[in-house]
């Protein structure tokens, strides 16, 4: 099972260091999670520091911006929540999703950390691909979350990633029941994202190398029968690790959210 | 010989050869459709020779294996058919699905044909991941006649093929709504597929590195939450191609169906 | 902008644009070569401006600094002329090689060119590595040019390229005779790049990657027995094109010779 | 430093093994170097038991089929030494070859062995490509044994290996001064692998591809200028590992040579 980022390492220190007057943004999955009972089930430990996860805000810019800038404690989200949630955050903010929603998504070795293992030897990864975690995949909760919370009605949540044979890159596809036409829901992207600087909609389905060495979360928005298909790429070292830590941190410390983001495109 | 792109090119000759008493074993998309009006519509020409459709047998030995045998006309279905139709027959046949199927396929750059293209150049393709023909490909109704036939109630198809950085491969990830234990479905699969030389049913999730350079499609049945995901790998240049072709050949003209098809196992 | 192929597009072109008062920097191999009696032999056509070639500047910084503050005409070299030269300048300005150099260089793809062919289809290129154009290619004589311009003595040059499965980056192996100790040489490679804002001499074996998406040349040299091995890697699409194109202008116009070539360093 | 299989495992227990009666066949450096002082000079240890080397028989049968027939202890080379000496053994014994040689070459990342480490991560070693090893490899000494047996004069090889972004696959590229025409050197090349098997010399430059999967070693011979270029591929894992071994075995055992190593041509 991939965790983007090592895990629970400073969530015991977290409270002395608030305590002490410093502001935290935490690149784990420490105080992503609002419930403290998700953790020992998806963790498989009881949570250091229970008290401090209702005040942490989750370090997604696109939703929480305004939480952001007065935040003392950020979880910033991995890769995989970023691509679902960010596929997916409009349609169930405006109601246009169904109940069901799949999430199949395709990450780059890069996704799976940098310690030396078999499951990330060149030549058992490369000219191969295979699913994952398909029981479920311990960044499930945070999407549910996230999700659930802009939405009036419940959702379910199917996740599950795979291992694609390349460095970087996530691509998230995502089925869902469209309630409503293909222009309401291309409207509902384009309003919820209009003005965001690095979350765009494109009209035609991105490649995970069109976001590449980008802070770029490149969103489509298509149907097929009357299924809704949304595909969303990103670069998981960049929108999905630090590049998201570094835009938390701009709005956080009120610097322009762009600064240090504005790489230049990289083709090919 | 590659049988994904559908080429026209023995559908008019076709009628010759068998009236001259060939039997015909055809690698394209041209007699794989029972109904005629659907080529106009996913390959924008009326077929040229409907009169021979209804004669042609599906050449998908685990469905077909005693047609086959006298067979004079043989349609070899492709690489992202044979891995959705092998990884959902059971569930259909069995009753235990429900009407809602989403097959997510991941296809190496083999399967795009040996043209070249800007869309096959390596350094287009190399470090990244899309999908494509999002709307609907035309190997959907392939997919829809065949697992239509096996199940009493109607079945919704939602197929989205991918592109992946890497030669040879095909997996196909589906979901469905699991009607019934996963202990059931399990079984319908080991039924399904008792006695098959080339479709096993494994415990683990199946790479496609472990089915390359083999004819073989290996299948792994598992659950998330009320979903089954069902996951399906297979070397689309073999088993998905000409592999499919010498064994349709073998079981026609009463060869052990297995001959010229054990390659041994290749690692890595 | 690749430079790798030339394209003789504006050769016949800069003449009037010169007289207009412009300056002109040409990414192609159109200006590279002084000797007029070059072209027929490795571009099949005489020249169509050969009064241009004794004025234009070979465009590598490195050796052309000064020349290329007033240059009107500015041949920027390629991916492959580059490596081997940086690679070797410093040895054979300082008189301690032997007279017999062996250029092993090995290129990404990117390197043959954006055109769609069988060459550099996916399937045909990945998990693949060989030589072409083994005869001699048409890069040789640039490397000759330069590298005798340094030296007293006669050198001579036998440079093999070769594709390997990767979308960027350059290898230059380079083998010869070494004239003194290997202590010598590291001094002389220290002193001669000292300054330099790109070229650096570097105590390890340097990976393409870890030039990759830069505008850095790295540069070990070691020794086996009595045989001196330099090693130079680059980013093809960035030192071994446009980037150099960008150097070539910042140095032309004033501008400081890093402008916008900074780039962070990316890993992986 | 790569060994292409684990050594002195078996080299204090072979001693047993022959003295029971057993023939050995050997896939580590145990017992290819006929001199007794070069392992602790390559291996860092005394040779364990330095009283078989003289008897033991290197396992490329190019050069030692009759002796490997009445065998006891039997040496197989790994991937680069096979590469290399079958590149040159030709030009060695004809007396063509000037005294330096030099071999560049280029092995796949399951040449390094299948133990995970960073050198071995997918991120790190994908999109890459560098030397290694340069002051001196361990493989060295074998090819200085093997192709100085051949050869009337001396001879000093360098030889520096590199690892490529691929799974399998090897090409050496090797050069030396050319003593005769090119039309000598091929006919060389053509009368010593007369009758071989497994060896072939090509008209074109080899790609690693065109004999992956099988136990074919494939050469070609140009020339450029006056220095000969050579170039050998192999799929280290067939020809250059355990496919070698089965050819040894084959060959001891009095067996038809190509048993069980006919594997089908692959492409691609």
């Amino acid at each position: 099972m991939f965790s983007c980022l090592p895990h629970n390492v400073g969530a015991g220190k977290a409270g002395g260091w608030l305590a002490a007057g410093a502001r935290v943004i935490d690149m784990s999955a420490d105080f992503r999670l609002k419930d403290p009972s998700q953790y020992p089930k998806w963790y498989r430990q009881e949570h250091p520091a229970p008290g401090l996860l209702a005040g942490a805000v989750f370090g997604l810019p696109e939703l929480h911006e305004r939480e952001l800038q007065k935040a003392e404690l950020i979880a910033v989200p991995g890769c995989f929540s970023t691509s679902a949630i960010l596929a997916l955050a409009p349609a169930v903010a405006s109601g246009l999703v169904g109940s069901d929603i799949i999430i199949d998504a395709k990450s780059g070795v890069s996704g799976a950390g940098r310690s030396p293992s078999m499951g990330v030897h060149f030549s058992e990864v490369n000219e191969s691909l295979s699913a994952y975690a398909i029981e479920g995949h311990r960044h499930l909760p945070e999407m549910t979350q996230e999700l659930s919370a802009l939405g009036r009605n419940g959702i379910q949540i199917t996740f599950v990633p795979h291992l694609a044979p390349m460095t970087r890159g996530i691509l998230a596809t995502c089925y869902f029941d469209l309630k409503g036409s293909l222009a309401q829901l291309q409207d509902a992207y384009r309003e919820f994202y209009a003005g965001q600087p690095f979350t765009r909609v494109i009209p035609q389905s991105p490649s995970t190398k069109l976001a590449s060495h980008s802070n770029l979360c490149l969103v489509n928005v298509s149907v097929q029968n009357d299924k809704a298909v949304v595909t969303a790429a990103l670069d998981n070292l960049v929108k999905g690790a630090s590049g998201q830590g570094v835009e938390c941190f701009n709005i956080a410390f009120g610097f322009d959210r762009k600064t240090a983001l504005e790489a230049p495109i990289q083709w090919p």
